[in-house]
C-alpha cells in the first residue's frame, strides 16, 4: 500500500516508516524539523543521539535497500499538501504531523495560539487534499485518549448509544479535554468526522494512550533508532521514569499519582497503527479506536519501573512532585478498547521484559541524560506562571 | 457597567451598542470592518445603507450625547487585544467579532481555514487578555444553535444528566455543526469552557437561533441603522425572505423546506444579551443559553413572510429551491430555552408586527436589494463545487 506519513522525522513517524517498509509497503514522509525545535526550546534534546534526515535515510536505505520518497515542508503550507498528493496519490495516510504537548500549549497565549492553529489547520490540508487528490485514500489520525478527559461514567470508542428523556440516538461521546494541545485534538476530531460526513472520506481517529519504548525488533542500528524525549513537555510518563532510573534522580509521580491512563508500549502501537491501515473503513466512515493496553495507575507504572530498575543495579526512588497540571488525581476510568482486539491485536503483556529492554537502551546514553537533567522537573503550571515543581 | 463590543461594526454589534447605552452602561468597541469586506466578496451588500463608522459615530453622539470609545483593530492581533484591555478595563465583554456564515466557510480550504483559524484565535485573545487584566469580568460569547446539529434527541443547554451502563454523570452535550463556521463555534465553546474550568473566569455562552429584523426602537434615523444583508452568505432566512418579497422575488426555502430551528427577532436578541450581562454567571462558571423564541419550520416562516407582505400589496410567491447544503430537510427538533425566561425574558411573540416594521423598512431600500438581487440566489454548495441553485 501507498502509504503518506506526515511527521516521519518524530517519535511515532520515523519509527513507524522502518515498521511499515519491514511489511512491505511503499511509504512516503514529511516533516518540517518542528519536533527538533520544540525540544530545544524546552533546553532539552533526544535521549538517543538522533542523527540528522539525510544520514536517517541513508541507514534507511543500507537497511531496507531503498529510500522512502520524503519532502521538508509545512503542513499548514496548502501548496506543499497539495504537490504531495500530486507526486506520491497515497492510498492511506497516517497523520503524526502534530504538536503533541500539553504543558508546550500551556506556555502563553503565543503557544497556545501556535498549538491549536497549527494542528488543526494541518488537518484541514489533509482532508482538502483527499477530497481533492485521493478520495478514496484513508486517514489514520493520531488523537489521544487525553480528548475524553476522566469523566464519571465508562468512556466508549467515540460514540455511544444514549436514552434522554425517553428518546434513543447515537451520539459522539462528550469530550473533557485537560490542555491547549489536547483541545486541539478534539477540534481535530470534530473537522475529520464532519469531512467524513459531507465528502464521504474514510478515517480511523487514534485516542492513543501514553506510548512508552526505545525501539522495535527492526531498528538495526544507531541511526535508525528513534528519538526518545524526556522534558517536561515532549517526554510520556514512563519515558522519563526510565530516564530518571539511568541517572538515579527520583522517579516523579505528580500529585496523588492516582492518575490512571492507558498506556501501550512503542511496538504496539505500530502494531496498531498497521492493523488500522490494513483493515481501512468503508467510504464516508469515520471510526474511533482507543488504542492503548491497559489502563494503570501513574504510581503502579512507576513501581514497576523502580522494580526492573534495581534488577540491573540502577537503585530509584519515588519521589511524588507538586502538580504542575490542573487534574483529578483519583477518579473513575474505564475506557472500552475492544475495535482494535477485534482486529486481531495481540497486547504484549510483559511490560518488564519492555522496560528492561529500554533501561539497557537508556544506560548507554546516561551521559546525555545527565547533561540537560533539570529538563526533567516540570516548571509549566496550568495557571500561566512558571515556577518548577518541588517535592511533595 | 462598562461592557466591551468586540465587532461593534457588524448587525448586532451596532444594534447593541446603542441598546446598552440607551440603559446607561458605558461601552466600548473594536472592529476591523471584515463583515463589509465579506458581503461585498459575495457581490451583495447591506439593504439599509451602512454609513462609515466616523460618520455612525457622529450620528450616535448626536442621539446619546457621548460616542462609544471605538478602535480599528483585528482580534487576531494579541497586542491590540491587550492594549485595549490595558486601556478600557472591561467589566463584560460581548464577542461578536466573528465571521457568522456557513456558505463563506465551505466555499475553499482558504476560506475554510481563515473562518476557523480567525473565530478561534480572536476568542483565544480575549480569554487571555480576561485571564490577565480582567479576572473578574464576565465574556458573553455568541455561538449559534448550529453548534448542536440536529439530534434525535431533545436538545438541553450545553449539558445533560445521563446515565450510561449503570453510572451518572453531567458531560457536556454532543455537538454535531454541520459547516466549517458553525464547528469553529463548537471550538470555541470548548476552549472558553475549558478557560473557566483551569482560569476562574465566568462565561455564558449563547445558542443563538437565527435572527430576524431592521431595528429596535432606539434607533432613530438613518445613520443609527444597522446592516442587514440578503446574499447566501450573511443574509439569514427570514431576512432573505422579506427581501425577496420586497423586490418581486420568490422566497426560497432550500430542499424540502421542513428543516426546523429557533428563530428570534433582533430586539429580543438585544433584551436576551442584556439580561445574561445584568445578571452575571459565578467565578468560574460556564453557562450555556439557547437564546431563541421559538422554533419553526422554515416553510412556516415563508408563509408569514407571504402573508403579511400580502397586505401590504407585495405579492410573494415560495419557491423551494435545491438545497447547496447538506442537512436533513425533515428531523426531530426539540431544543431547551427555559434559562433566559429564567431570568425574566418576555418574548416578542408577534413575529407578524415585527415583519411588518421590517417590509416597510425595506421598502424604502427595494433600489438597493433590486441592484444585487441575484446574491439572494446561492451557489456555495457542501461538496465544494459551485453552481447556481435551481428552483425544485
Amino acid at each position: 500500500m501507498k502509504i503518506f506519513i506526515a511527521g516521519m522525522d518524530g517519535y511515532l513517524g520515523w519509527t513507524l516508516a522502518q515498521y511499515l517498509t519491514a511489511r512491505g509497503h511503499e511509504v512516503a514522509g514529511a516533516d518540517a524539523f518542528h519536533r527538533r525545535r520544540w525540544v530545544a526550546e524546552m533546553g532539552g534534546h533526544s535521549a538517543t543521539p538522533v542523527a540528522e534526515m539525510p544520514d536517517r535515510l541513508r541507514a534507511f536505505e543500507a537497511r531496507w535497500g531503498r529510500q522512502p520518497l520524503f519532502r521538508v515542508g509545512d503542513l499548514t503550507d496548502w501548496d506543499f499538501v497539495r504537490r504531495l498528493f500530486e507526486d506520491f496519490r497515497p492510498e492511506a495516510i497516517v497523520h503524526l504531523g502534530e504538536c503533541p504537548s500539553a504543558p508546550y500549549s500551556m506556555i502563553d497565549v503565543h503557544h497556545a495560539t501556535w498549538v491549536q492553529t497549527n494542528n488543526i489547520v494541518g488537518t484541514f490540508n489533509i482532508l482538502f487534499a483527499m477530497r481533492d487528490l485521493a478520495p478514496e485514500s484513508h486517514l489514520v489520525k493520531l488523537g489521544t485518549m487525553g480528548e475524553y478527559g476522566t469523566p464519571d461514567v465508562d468512556i466508549p470508542e467515540g460514540f455511544f448509544e444514549i436514552e434522554y428523556r425517553g428518546r434513543k440516538d447515537r451520539l459522539p461521546f462528550p469530550r473533557q479535554a485537560g490542555s491547549w494541545y489536547h483541545w486541539s485534538k478534539v477540534h481535530d476530531s470534530n473537522n475529520i468526522m464532519f469531512a467524513c460526513k459531507i465528502w464521504g472520506l474514510r478515517s480511523t481517529d487514534i485516542m492513543q494512550g501514553v506510548v512508552y519504548g526505545t525501539r522495535i525488533d527492526e531498528m538495526d542500528g544507531e541511526p535508525l533508532l528513534t528519538r526518545l524525549d524526556f522534558d517536561q513537555s515532549f517526554g510520556t510518563a514512563i519515558n522519563r521514569f526510565c530516564c530518571q532510573a539511568v541517572v538515579g534522580e527520583p522517579l516523579t509521580p505528580f500529585g496523588k499519582g492516582h492518575q490512571r491512563r492507558g498506556f501501550i508500549p512503542l511496538r504496539d502501537s505500530m502494531q496498531c497503527l498497521t492493523l488500522a491501515l490494513e483493515n481501512p473503513p468503508e467510504a464516508g466512515e469515520y471510526r474511533v479506536f482507543n488504542q492503548f493496553e491497559e489502563a494503570y495507575d501513574v504510581t503502579e507504572l512507576a513501581q514497576k519501573v523502580r522494580k526492573v530498575a534495581g534488577e540491573l543495579g540502577l537503585e530509584a526512588e519515588i519521589h511524588n512532585l507538586e502538580n504542575p497540571r490542573l487534574e483529578l488525581e483519583e477518579h473513575y476510568y474505564e475506557p472500552d478498547h475492544q475495535h482494535l482486539l477485534d482486529l486481531g491485536y495481540e497486547p504484549t503483556h510483559d511490560m518488564e521484559a519492555e522496560l528492561r529492554i529500554m533501561l539497557a537502551d537508556l544506560e548507554r546514553y546516561r551521559g546525555r541524560i545527565e547533561a540537560v537533567k533539570e529538563v526533567l522537573i516540570p516548571d509549566i503550571r496550568w495557571d500561566g506562571t512558571r515556577r518548577k515543581s518541588k517535592y511533595l
